[in-house]
């Protein structure tokens, strides 16, 4: 999506080997008309697949995957991180690890949100060790609901993330914007899809 | 605002004496074109006051902020929320206790995305003891940014939060929905404005 890429080039921020900050549009500021756009996006690469639900993760996927559902008009949920394990009847859950934060969440969407009947959506702001996406795709499972695919805002295509992904069985994997590398601080995207 | 009215009473869950869970439609599973038509109200409420930003805290926040952000054409920051109490030269801080959670946390905003030039609007999911209202205006202060004012989805007219909200200084407070009691599992709503 080159309205993003431009973005990223614009206002991402390269810091070390491979981190990149968009905390000025993405995942802290937010650029509600670029979310829109994204949204709109997601909804034409995700078209007549039959999507009842779209699924997230607090807090940052919450704005792209608000919009996203806006376009294809069906719910959001988006589910809830805690760093203590509660199990519960009510809630399908699954461990996060975050290789940024070092540590690990719990996340739970509430089964009243979640069914069988439900053919979903996964969206999150990053893919780069594909931690959350396997997490999504976990809670959806236990759920016994159908993955239509993901659809990611940023992907790091140099970190294992897609390939974990495939290898658990996820397919239809889409990235508004793939990076290559970080080359001198600059961003390289992978222009291939 | 009569759409969300109704939805409460549709789909919004009596708990005890003074809880209402609205997860089916706000703050766990999210109803896309409502959170529009709430930005547009705010949007409504709000226009021609010079607002440059809307700031709300993650992550029930974001959904209804993103959307009076669209409606408005401004940026939006949402404050992270974290346990612990990190003091940095680079972010605002607050401390907000939860009461429904008894806990505190500590709310932050990069100091890159908040300035004396801001003119914010304030936007939050519940507004009850007005904790986080608060914090957010303790911000936004530190800041030396103007506050037009705070939008709030649903007021819980009963407890303390907008009297604690007028007594700190804040003015222009909006609610799309006032809820005055709980009668026997059943909301009534304050229809004063």
């Amino acid at each position: 999506m080159k309205e993003l890429e431009a973005r990223i080039k614009e206002d991402g921020r390269v810091l070390g080997a491979d981190i990149l900050k968009v905390d000025s549009f993405l995942n802290h500021q937010i650029d509600p008309k670029l979310m829109q756009a994204m949204g709109a996006e997601f909804a034409r690469l995700f078209k007549d697949q039959g999507i009842t639900k779209v699924i997230t993760v607090e807090a940052s996927g919450i704005a792209p995957a608000v919009m996203a559902g806006l376009s294809l008009d069906v719910p959001v949920v988006f589910a809830r991180k805690s760093k203590s394990r509660i199990l519960s009847d009510d809630a399908y859950t699954a461990d996060v690890y975050s290789y940024t934060k070092q540590s690990t969440n719990q996340i739970r969407i509430d089964k009243r949100f979640l069914s069988a009947d439900d053919h979903v959506l996964l969206i999150d702001d990053f893919l780069a060790n594909g931690q959350a996406l396997l997490g999504m795709k976990a809670l959806a499972d236990d759920a016994g609901a159908t993955i239509v695919g993901a659809g990611i805002v940023i992907e790091k295509s140099f970190q294992p993330g897609r390939q974990a992904a495939i290898e658990a069985g996820l397919t239809n994997i889409h990235s508004l914007a793939k990076i290559a590398a970080f080359e001198d601080g600059q961003v390289v995207f992978d222009e291939a899809n």
